[in-house]
């Protein structure tokens, strides 16, 4: 078994980006990436992409990327998790590095699909749901996330005002992040204020779709030693799936693919979660931020929003979550989100993070979520020195 | 680095599926995977599908099989090259296997298209060629492989006639195939009369569109030879890429990434296409039948036609091919037919292949191509005593 480096890193902003193609937005952090980690090819491109089929009438973007990005002839395909597709192109890049056949990885994450009208992107969106029991129910991702919310704050007794800091920290952490979407602070009062999605979720407490596109190069701890300066270690990555259905859900309120797959990777990497200074977590849903930071082991059942305060998920907070403004914030770039998120780890294990560095990180979690928690990805990214 | 083996393999068959869900067909095959390897479980699945997002409302098929199959919980997602997506799932594997990370995979291909309308198909196929460029001036993929053919007719001074035996051998060993969706012999005459699909491409120079779900189970070599009789090693396992699209090619009439692949997979497990005992080629089209026959190795460049008879492509022939009917006559699946097959060189290498049996099988070459050529992935199987 080979260990595995994260030796280079690249990403576009997450925007609307409607004058700029898919493939250009691939272009864009691929070069990038390339630059960072000082090499011109890598062995292998993986895809991580939600909805180009759906939405640009474009499958097959492992060749077509592997030659648009200056690298025809690579092995390329893609890989699809949902929303989590851009983490699944980070595990796929790791099982490929760790088996010692591929040399060079590059994982790479673009989503380009907010220049189509809404109702169809929500249709799109919503096949990553159960099409079967739940699209043809007309369920999108926010009915899913608002059945959730309601049910949590009902068994727990609380209110939509509880989950307000999750979105103030995103926004605040977003505001200094020039990659990120929105970049405005949140004023008091506007939370209380915002306009409904699907109730009980509020514009604040659903993420909102971008376009962009990210990358990160792999190789071998070995390799990357002598290739850059400071290369990042996945000590950990674990991929866990659950019931699609809510309906099928042993609890509702558990995520058990969070659970397992963060778990796993813990336990890969022989630490627990006190050992983790960040947590990039898939705060699609601000519903879901609460159960990761639950089923990821920062919380007891029914109390992951009492951490939602500067004290608990803030910069210097107990356990620093969207440094950069998560999914909220930076915005939801479909299957580049997963990667966007690794961008984000390396930079704080860097300590290349300016206004946004968490001090003294050595341990990131990240973790991605395809729907509704039908599937989790963890990786543990930790500095080598 | 770890050995790769098969130890189980189903198959449902081929044909138009319309009282069966995909998620039932991919059923079937699991099931019947994990019966013939004995097991009751596998740490990962790995899904190929080309199509279900656009056909189907669903992508998210990871966890949406794991569970429905049985494993809810095990790690699970998608891998898509557009046609070539079930080899791809199957490279996945491969990759996770030998990383050591993983004990079992299950590599399953799944599609379900024909209960849709022909124009919604044939739109979803063409979103495997270059949208920009292709797509945009309505270009499908039978319209491509028109191109390549006449190209070749033209260069090399033949007819159509000239392939007439790729559809012959492909008919003939599909006949006595129970799960290839045409069991019937091409008669004297058919083939020259056949019905112009997009000339020079004829029906019979064209595969069919079928549904259907195959599946193989992978694990350590070492750990094969306890578990099951007769497991076969994979030698030799690889991507390539090309141009997407057919006017970015360097030459229209070679298939870069089939010899790429091709040529590595034997590498890899030291052999020459002289080794080869049985070649399971993607014809989706009888020209590319002819150019892989060319690019892996088993003929001159313009004379793959001449092995388009018994003893060039029979089952007794220099190099069987096709040998339970290919995708022209077992049915073109999707993004199961790499899949297929896996399962079909593992009957044959494991002696099971009854009244299609290449005698003395030891070693088979699998190669899937995505669209016309811009993805292949080759595997080479081997016997194991």
């Amino acid at each position: 078994m080979t260990d595995v480096s994260i030796i280079g890193i690249g990403q576009t902003p997450v925007a609307e980006h409607w004058e700029t193609s898919l493939r250009h937005l691939a272009f864009q952090a691929a070069r990038a990436a390339l630059d960072d980690a000082g090499l011109t090819a890598v062995d292998a491109i993986y895809i991580g992409n939600q909805h180009a089929d759906q939405l640009s009438q474009q499958q097959h973007l492992g060749a077509l990327i592997a030659d648009f990005v200056g690298l025809r002839g690579v092995e390329a395909y893609r890989i699809e998790a949902a929303d989590a597709s851009g983490a699944a192109a980070l595990r796929a890049g790791y099982l490929a590095i760790r088996s010692g056949a591929v040399e060079t990885v590059m994982v790479l994450g673009v989503e380009q699909t907010t220049d189509v009208v809404g109702s169809r992107r929500t249709a799109a969106l919503s096949t990553g749901m159960d099409a079967d029991y739940e699209g043809t129910q007309g369920a999108t991702p926010a009915a899913l996330a608002a059945l959730l919310m309601q049910r949590y704050l009902h068994e727990y007794g609380l209110s939509v005002e509880d989950f307000a800091g999750f979105s103030e920290n995103a926004h605040l952490n977003a505001s200094t992040n020039p990659h990120a979407m929105y970049r405005n602070r949140l004023r008091p009062g506007m939370f209380a204020s915002a306009p409904a999605v699907a109730p009980p979720v509020s514009l604040f407490d659903a993420a909102p779709e971008g376009d962009g596109a990210a990358a990160v190069i792999l190789t071998s701890t070995d390799h990357a030693r002598g290739q850059v300066f400071s290369p990042i270690r996945i000590t950990g990555s674990a991929v866990a799936t659950d019931a699609l259905s809510l309906h099928d859900r042993d609890d509702l309120l558990v995520l058990n693919a969070v659970n397992r797959s963060a778990g796993r990777a813990y336990q890969q990497a022989g630490i627990s979660p006190a050992d983790v200074d960040l947590f990039e977590l898939h705060d699609s849903f601000a519903i879901l931020a609460t159960l990761s930071l639950e089923a990821a082991g920062f919380a007891e059942l029914g109390s992951g929003c009492t951490l939602a305060n500067p004290a608990g998920i803030g910069r210097d907070g107990q356990i620093p979550v969207a440094t950069f403004g998560g999914l909220k914030a930076r915005g939801h770039a479909g299957g580049a989100t997963g990667v966007y998120q690794a961008v984000e780890a390396v930079l704080q294990l860097r300590g290349q993070a300016d206004e946004n560095q968490v001090s003294a990180a050595r341990t990131a979690l990240i973790q991605s979520i395809g729907g509704m928690g039908g599937t989790a990805i963890a990786h543990l990214l930790q500095a080598d020195n």
